[in-house]
């Protein structure tokens, strides 16, 4: 094979060892706070199981055939009218377009937007499946100074000033991961408001948005905006089930067009199926109250970590309290490493993730990440205690 | 917003007119021979309803849950099985990935391999698809010239020889895209010879060779691989049903990996329901006779579509008589452009695909493609005379 084996692009996608690490915590015997897994036993695959046969009964030929690449119509209007229910977002049907999961949404939008040397500017830390999709089109990643309310006006301003040419600004302004945190109005409204002065694109990642616990909703980024630079990012992954993969991607016509060419050449179109179960399920059942079974569920979940690491970690950690989502940001004294953590950790059977791999840039190693959607209270209060035990004796994680 | 929004890749990702003309041909009075579409009629729905009850009920938590990269286990060692049994090729499992569909395969491995400038060869015509997929990684297409043997083998060499930075070579040995022909054992060999000697990749995409109606099959080019060159592609859109978007590529270790790390970051994985009912049904039913019924309905339609080209087209125009897939390929006199003939043939509620767009760098006008596997045979019949009748008055379409 001649050297040049595989393309440019392929130097910066290498095999992260957290995630070969991460692979024995698969092992049932193991307290995971690792991953970012739903409650696998909210699934709804009794009714999910009726209305497949309903959708092959009825229309197998049109389930089982090729469709088109935009994705199912009536499953797009049902998402447009949700995302204005509930999000106060306003889009047209033809605004969005059906992915296999929002991880594709990432992929497609670093396609269409991303040449080499381009600067994304993201949260300070930021989503880690972000940071990979984008990082195939070969950007400079920008991390902005990011507090409990969103990103700091004047980092971004700054960072905005500085950046030579800024394509997008890419967030998760709700239950955030890897932190947890929910952008203020106030930061909303001035992120728009810079975006607008300097340019740039929006992109919304939003598949938490759904899952609060408490307090009132915050208007998404998208149903600020008047100039259509946001491109908003929805699932069903964390509302309904992630097997299928189906997320979805809104935004102005300008927009979407290219997207769609992106995903006739990427995968023809989204599995028609499963656009028609979720389609089904939504005229069948009550996604509200099926979301609102999750929410309680959550809720308990986040009480418990909030409260068993509030009992059994030293005051020199800080973590955060999230009023929704699936994780918590965990920030032990500076000097600790949270990658040697980890490895004592597995040995005690508890697993999280590290957290320097959501920093784009400047990875911050004595900060985890703690998943609380997928165990059971008990299992919670266990694996906090084997944290703390640990974190204890913190000489040892010293590098 | 700025002036350069898109990225440079997108420069070559248009819109094809055709692509917009051939919306019109979805409306159920047209006859048409335009898409690549399988016969929905014998989709096995039934059995897809039945089974998916019975993923539900068993496996329900883990068949909504994400899943792994790679692919679901036991549906990539019957993968196996099967490339073995039919196509005489040996990998083991660890040498697939599972993709939405072949579509994916090829978005995947221009990525993994193509940087801006490197030569894709390919087959002359090719299929539309591939051209799209690759496109978006800026390559230089070169044609190899074709016979109804597969490359011609002095003509691959000289393209070879005068490459600056060949990538690899695209080819569709069974029943091709457009034009289905098949390659002959001598002709792979020669390829397979080519390719160590020049160190190039070969991608073998292989929707169709399961589709053969008679005559002995010819083992695939991957079983002639000693080297670990070929990246051979497979996808039960053909044999089971395009909808639920299942496929995959087997490839040495080396290339597989790279592969397996685009997916992460593309879509994180394949839907996890999908790929359990695909394998839940090789094991309640026969996939093979399954396919001998495709099979045989197939090949009624295409010798009534050959019958009816032979009976009523003239000798100025000649047509490929397939051993099996989905397509016949036709040359028209010389000078008549199939463009032009294909806004004729809407008027007269009959469609088909122009030729031009298969030809990745020197498009030839007076062909297109007609499928033959979506239409019962009274409509195959009547869209021939048609379309005969239209080009007898061939003046009109001379551009």
């Amino acid at each position: 094979m001649q050297k040049t084996l595989f393309s440019k692009r392929m130097r910066n996608m290498r095999a992260s060892e957290i995630r070969e690490l991460l692979k024995i915590t698969e092992q049932p015997e193991i307290i995971s706070f690792a991953g970012g897994l739903p409650a696998p036993e909210l699934f709804p695959s009794q009714e999910l199981a009726a209305l497949t046969e309903e959708v092959m009964i009825n229309q197998g030929q049109r389930a089982l055939q090729y469709s088109t690449t935009e994705g199912y119509t009536p499953l797009r209007e049902k998402i447009c009218e949700r995302m204005h229910s509930v999000f106060n977002v306003s889009v047209r049907t033809e605004e969005t377009l059906i992915t296999c999961g929002s991880q594709q949404a990432l992929d497609f939008i670093g396609k269409a937007f991303l040449d080499e040397g381009d600067e994304v500017l993201m949260e300070s830390p930021s989503y880690l499946g972000a940071i990979n999709a984008f990082r195939a089109y070969e950007p400079r990643f920008v991390e902005v100074a990011t507090d409990a309310q969103g990103m700091i006006p004047e980092a971004l301003e700054a960072a905005l000033k500085s950046a030579k040419r800024p394509k997008f600004i890419y967030v998760i302004p709700d239950f955030q991961n890897p932190t947890g945190r929910t952008w203020s109005l106030a930061r909303r409204e001035a992120l728009i408001k810079l975006a607008d002065k300097y340019q740039v694109l929006i992109v919304e990642d939003n598949p938490y948005g759904e899952l609060r616990f408490e307090g009132e909703q915050i208007p998404a980024i998208k149903s600020l905006d008047t100039q259509g630079r946001v491109l908003y990012l929805g699932t069903f992954s964390k509302t309904l089930c992630p097997g299928m993969r189906i997320g979805w991607i809104a935004a102005a016509r300008q927009l979407i067009e290219p997207l769609v060419l992106i995903k006739q050449g990427a995968d023809l179109h989204t599995s028609t199926i499963s656009q028609m179960q979720i389609d089904l399920f939504m005229r069948n059942y009550s996604l509200d109250e099926h979301i609102q079974r999750i929410r309680e569920v959550y809720k308990k979940r986040r009480d418990t970590l909030v409260q068993s690491m509030e009992q059994m970690f030293n005051e020199e950690i800080s973590f955060t309290r999230p009023s929704g989502g699936l994780f918590s940001w965990v920030e032990l004294p500076e000097g600790i490493d949270s990658r040697v953590l980890l490895q004592k950790a597995i040995t005690q059977k508890v697993a999280f993730v590290p957290g320097g791999s959501f920093f784009p840039c400047s990875p911050k190693h004595h900060t985890l990440r703690l998943n609380f959607s997928n165990m059971p209270e008990m299992r919670i209060v266990e694996g906090v205690e084997r944290l703390a035990k640990l974190i204890k004796t913190p000489h040892e994680f010293f590098l």
